[in-house]
């Protein structure tokens, strides 16, 4: 595992529900907001990924283990990670903190999709970033 | 004013908040279902004229006024109908409801944008449809 | 499995993203839109249960794999069926469609807690309905 | 006009809809930002007046102006300032900025209730805060 990137943010009204806590869903907004940061942090932005060179990170599976609740206004932290990389997907994994307790832990795994959301390939200048070996010439 | 449409529907646990009612910027997600509805009733879909002819509705203002809370499960009628429209823009009204309850009442008012955000006027074959009348021949 | 329960509704707009199609958390929101369909077909409705027998389900796990895209006005059926329970924890299933699609399966750990989120056991009225068993009288 | 408080976030995906720009109802998320904000400068928090005192603000009617698309991770300030307060009610208005250019203009009114939803006043201790002038003893 690459060192995790950190983001913070404070938990809105917005979030919460009528049982008084963050509503379920929104945590996976807080990972989309862990993934953006941590793009950041390897080196590019993801909207000039999508921009640019038109490529699209079209989420294939969640999981996510809530342990505690979070609450209105509390100071949540997101730690992103790389789990995984190859040229066709990529596994982020995400912790989501309130001061020393972890709330939840999660992953998701996407697909590169073109803007038609075609199956499509990372392109080479992304390898570096994502940890991503060059592909081995295969000679006889 | 033409008759309104109607669109029913329940409130989403998601759509609560800590407060035990329905969080107000939800009331808006619910007038957008309402005008969704109303040009379905006025003979076209919303989604083929933003795909088909490239004409959007951006929402250039919003006022609402909230009258009772809503709760969870809920069943929410949306009442919506065309308060003004011409080539260049178009009001909607709105009155939401749970049973004989008023809960809420708003408008929108939208301009037409193409795909770029651009000002557009809307094309002629939606005049009958918004209820405009042609434009006049400018006859010496 | 017992028996799913269906619901159906349309794709809002708000539920869409840039990548024009529905944002992956939103998923979320219609699994509990299934199993609040669910506890009604069971004979009971989630809402009373919460204020009458202050006995709420905290979600402990999600897990949700996208097959296909939803797009704004899709029509689209959340099948939902219990998939395990006991007197501490309650499992949902999912499968959520468009017409002959299926594009997104997934499911939820639930624990029941009380209104002060503290976990607690499902009183005993409601086992039938959750299809648990009686506890066996422990005899010598 | 006090000086009004200042809040910074960046625009998140989940924000956004499928004309590429932000939905209009999360407008209203960025207010709520905007007033919990205010209310720590002027000296409390607003969790802790409900937790604490059982006073909530309950929106009794919201007016929004759009002037300008805001785009995935713009950064978005909103600057934020009590327009009016007096013991039954306070209205806040709103700037919301991307650098230069203001993206929107708004104003929200709410009347103080009690976790009942029942309408209250605001305790005195609040006066200072809201800039609320004691009341006049009445004396023959």
């Amino acid at each position: 595992m690459r060192d995790p990137s950190e983001t913070r943010f404070r938990v809105r009204y917005a979030e919460t529900d009528q049982m008084g806590v963050v509503y379920y869903a929104n945590y996976l907004v807080w990972m989309e907001i862990g993934r953006v940061e941590l793009c950041k942090s390897l080196g590019f932005n993801y909207r000039d990924m999508e921009r640019d060179d038109g490529i699209y990170l079209a989420v294939a599976d969640v999981a996510c283990r809530y342990r505690a609740p979070a609450r209105f206004d509390d100071e949540i932290t997101v730690k992103t990670w790389l789990e995984d990389a190859n040229k066709r997907l990529v596994v982020f994994a995400y912790e989501i903190h309130c001061g020393d307790r972890v709330l939840a832990t999660g992953s998701t795994r996407h697909v590169f999709v073109s803007r038609q959301l075609e199956r499509t390939r990372l392109p080479d200048k992304y390898y570096p970033l994502f940890g991503i070996s060059p592909e081995k010439l295969v000679t006889p």
